[in-house]
């Protein structure tokens, strides 16, 4: 049981566990932490949140678990705010979908990484945001990635690792590096291109008569490219290391396909498209199943 | 009312459109032609068609209207084998997703294009294939571009318009050159993106692990590839010109944005995230309204 939990951003993630953890009984009391009173009082309407503050030192006095849930490019000046306030002995993780970044912001923070500090990602958010679109299922069978470092302190990572399962997620340990490339990979890349597209085409069709002719497979390739710009700038820079190369072996293999359709080698195309289609068909057969909650709830 | 109607692929497409109309009522007799005699007697059992033959020359043998289903690949042999056959003052239509591909196929076939041909592109689908895949609803609210030239007769326009809207479609028309320029930014390259970016991670990755890891975001923005790969191998080779040029707009914005990335160009990004989101959001907000029948059917 979490006596006082603190969670900085009260979004679609932070609102999320809030509620997730409470649902469960897992958690005494939650402090919100953020910029706007509004959205604020709005989590603590929505019973999200049991209170608020807007002053990190008052938020996290106190907790005994702090939860960063707001931008990866705003960790580390909340690290550098709430540093002098944090009680020994406290647990502090996130919920950043970079790694990297903030093992680094840190570091550059807090010099040696504090024993209670372990970095997280939950596999899990839909192009919604802000605490009204949070709701207690978001994380139920998902998987939370834990990448605790020498410095981490093995009981703070059971704790953290107990607080996720509480909320109903898959906990699982990965390095960091290891991390940043599969999310380039899967997540940070495919958000580029999908942001990259609509833009392309509504550039070059102001009256966006493209996208009325759009049918399901179109919604569903783009319906990324209706997340948060904000959260996603930071990401592209946080892991631009990773997300440059995957972009790089992509654009190298679509540069192919081209080439394939331009010389009208169908062989080519047929085989790329056959093995892409049983790729998918037996890696993702388990995302199909894995319906998103956020679909059932409507 | 159509008397009899021969449908030649009845796969997902022409087994929704049999399905249509005759929950309809809009026409007595189907006839479905093919290759495979095992999936055709497949669609008599399962009440799609009357009955079947695996002769083109008899299928088209006293059809009023005659669709071709099939990819468009296939669309230049079977109007050669079909030509002897079609009764004079019959219905000729097809539903490929390319349009100048397959006027070019009818003038190399018929040399003046027949004055009942009416090519035409319903935009409608799922992943899936196959008739076991088809549903009468598929085209409920869904449009189908019609594309007739100047060759075309004006009351096959209006009979293909009528079988159109009884299977529940809203009807446009279309010059093809347009039709296959907006087809090759909405729905060709996003397929080949996504085809691409499969097989790109599966190949760097035979054991699938960063599969593991992937999200609904994932699992959405890759869904169509898993569309059938004939299919699609046909669509690129037939709308070649269009698809290029599209991919190539695309691939010089995309250098754009990883340059950004690059150069830490954060307003770069923000700005391109924002006008994408505001677009897809603007201009899809209808399609997240129309949701798939597929998915009401589970």
């Amino acid at each position: 049981m979490i006596k006082r939990l603190c969670i900085i951003g009260v979004g679609l993630i932070g609102g999320s566990l809030a509620r997730a953890l409470k649902a469960a009984g897992a958690v005494r009391e939650i402090v919100g932490c953020g910029r706007d009173p509004v959205r604020l009082q709005r989590a603590v309407d929505l019973g999200v949140i049991d209170r608020y503050t807007e002053a990190l030192s008052e938020g996290v006095r106190g907790a005994d678990v702090v939860v960063l849930a707001t931008p990866v490019g705003t960790m580390e000046p909340i690290f550098r705010e709430l540093a002098p306030h944090l009680v020994s002995g406290a647990i502090l993780t996130d919920a950043g979908s970079t790694k990297g970044s903030v093992v680094e912001a840190a570091r550059a923070v807090f010099g040696r990484l504090p024993a209670g500090f372990v970095p997280a990602h939950p596999i899990a958010g839909t192009e919604k945001s802000g605490v009204e679109a949070s709701f207690p299922e978001l994380f139920q069978g998902r998987r939370v990635i834990l990448t605790p470092l020498a410095e981490t302190d093995p009981a703070a990572v059971a704790q953290v690792r107990r607080m996720w399962t509480a909320a109903g997620a898959q906990v699982e340990e990965m390095e960091v590096e290891h991390h940043d490339r599969i999310f380039a990979a899967t997540s940070h890349l495919p958000h580029l291109l999908a942001f990259g597209l609509v833009d392309s085409l509504a550039r070059r069709d102001p009256e966006g008569e493209v996208f009325r002719y759009a049918a399901g497979g179109f919604r569903d390739f783009t319906r990324i490219a209706s997340s948060d710009p904000q959260m996603w700038h930071d990401i592209c820079l946080a892991n631009r290391t990773a997300i440059l190369q995957s972009l790089a072996d992509y654009t190298r293999d679509l540069a192919e396909l081209a080439r394939a359709i331009n010389d009208g080698n169908g062989d080519y195309l047929l085989e790329t498209f056959s093995r892409a289609k049983s790729a998918r068909d037996r890696f993702c057969s388990t995302l199909e199943d894995m319906s998103d909650p956020r679909e059932e709830r409507s």
